[in-house]
């Protein structure tokens, strides 16, 4: 039986990464098999784009070229990875997906929207998600909470707060223009409130009818 | 005064690298400002996305990330090199440029070429080679100085002759699509008769009137 592909999305620190472990759990209490996976990256080369992309300084890519890396990196991730998973009944949790590149190159950056759908429709294909998260938060929110993990990917968390207060926005938008696939959660609550509402989607989506 | 652009062009081991150390030295002796650059890279963030193309192992690529991987690469290429170059009145020779892409990625991996113009020209915006050289030879030769040469950057050169044998028709049909900015030149003779024919060519296109 094929998987089901669920992405998460929202700015720096809004607790993807945390709530993808947190799924992951109950999933798997459920005898789901899962596979955790994250854009930029995902395997091998795409991971070698994703160091590009993170470390470059300052005026290294315009956004142009920005796109191009993470379009090149998105292919083979959903090559490689996500298409042979779903295919294996493997349910797929993404850390970012085609949302963020809407989001971020388009939003935030100013890239032209419908040419980004058109390009991100010849890369990926027939693979979809079948259901998103936008862990929504405000960015001075989610930038301390970064802050505070460190590491050294550092290139986004750079831009101005302008810049990832139009990517926020962007999101919200997107949401409301796919209310049925996109799904906005109010990030600013404890983590397990936050595991909570998202088992509630995930529960009323694809358990009720099993 | 804006520069030239001049690319050469033309299958492994055809001799673009040798007959643009002799260019240069032909146009530094009449007083041209050259800048010689190659592709994909010529700018350190563009070298480090040729590493991942050429260093690949098999399957790692195909050929639509490839393509993408070749345009983010020329993108900054163009905007942080050849543009500026250019514009400070460098004549700009570039080792393989936009041909390649649709010898290789369109002629060789059967990529589709009106979608590689369209993209083409929206990463290139305004630049565009001056003249272009094609250095025209058996593949079975090309390959056999290559390996001579040695080094660690196989990834192409591992393909099967047939695919060499679809770049070199590809070009020359290139040509002949564009007999002026284009020129196939016999590369199967001493290094010095081919850049005799070079300079000829240079010469009397861009010198005659000075
Ligand atoms: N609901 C929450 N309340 C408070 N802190 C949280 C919450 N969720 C996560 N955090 C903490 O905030 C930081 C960022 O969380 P996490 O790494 O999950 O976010 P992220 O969206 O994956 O961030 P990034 O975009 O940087 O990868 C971590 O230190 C995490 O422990
Ligand atoms: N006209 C020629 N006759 C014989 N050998 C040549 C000629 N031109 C170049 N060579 C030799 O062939 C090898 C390949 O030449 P060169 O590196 O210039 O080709 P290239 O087109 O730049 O190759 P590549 O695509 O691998 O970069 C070198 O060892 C060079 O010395
Ligand atoms: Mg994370
Ligand atoms: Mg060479």
């Amino acid at each position: 039986m094929q998987g089901r592909f669920i992405t998460f999305e929202g700015g720096e620190g809004a607790g993807k990464s945390t709530q993808i472990a947190q799924l992951t759990q109950s999933l798997q209490a459920h005898g789901v098999k899962v596979l955790c996976t994250r854009e930029p990256g995902g395997c091998p080369i795409s991971e070698r784009i994703r160091e590009i992309l993170v470390t470059g300084q300052g005026d290294d890519l315009d956004g142009t070229s920005e796109l191009l890396l993470i379009l090149a990196a998105r292919h083979e991730h959903i090559r490689q990875v996500i298409r042979p998973a779903l295919a294996s009944g493997h349910w797929v949790l993404c850390d970012r997906f085609e949302d963020s590149t809407l989001a971020y190159q388009g939003g935030g950056r100013g890239g032209d929207g419908p040419w980004l759908r058109q390009l991100g429709q010849w890369i990926r294909g027939d693979v979809f998600p079948d259901l998103t998260l936008l862990l929504d938060l405000d960015p001075t929110v989610g930038l301390a909470r970064s802050k505070r993990r460190g590491g050294q990917e550092q290139r986004f968390e750079q831009e101005a707060l302008s810049f990832h207060q139009q990517v926020r926005q962007a999101f919200l938008q997107m949401a409301q223009q796919e209310p049925q696939r996109m799904i906005p959660i109010d990030a600013d609550q404890p983590v397990q409130m936050v595991a909570a509402t998202i088992w509630r989607e995930v529960e009323g989506r694809f358990f009720v009818s099993f």
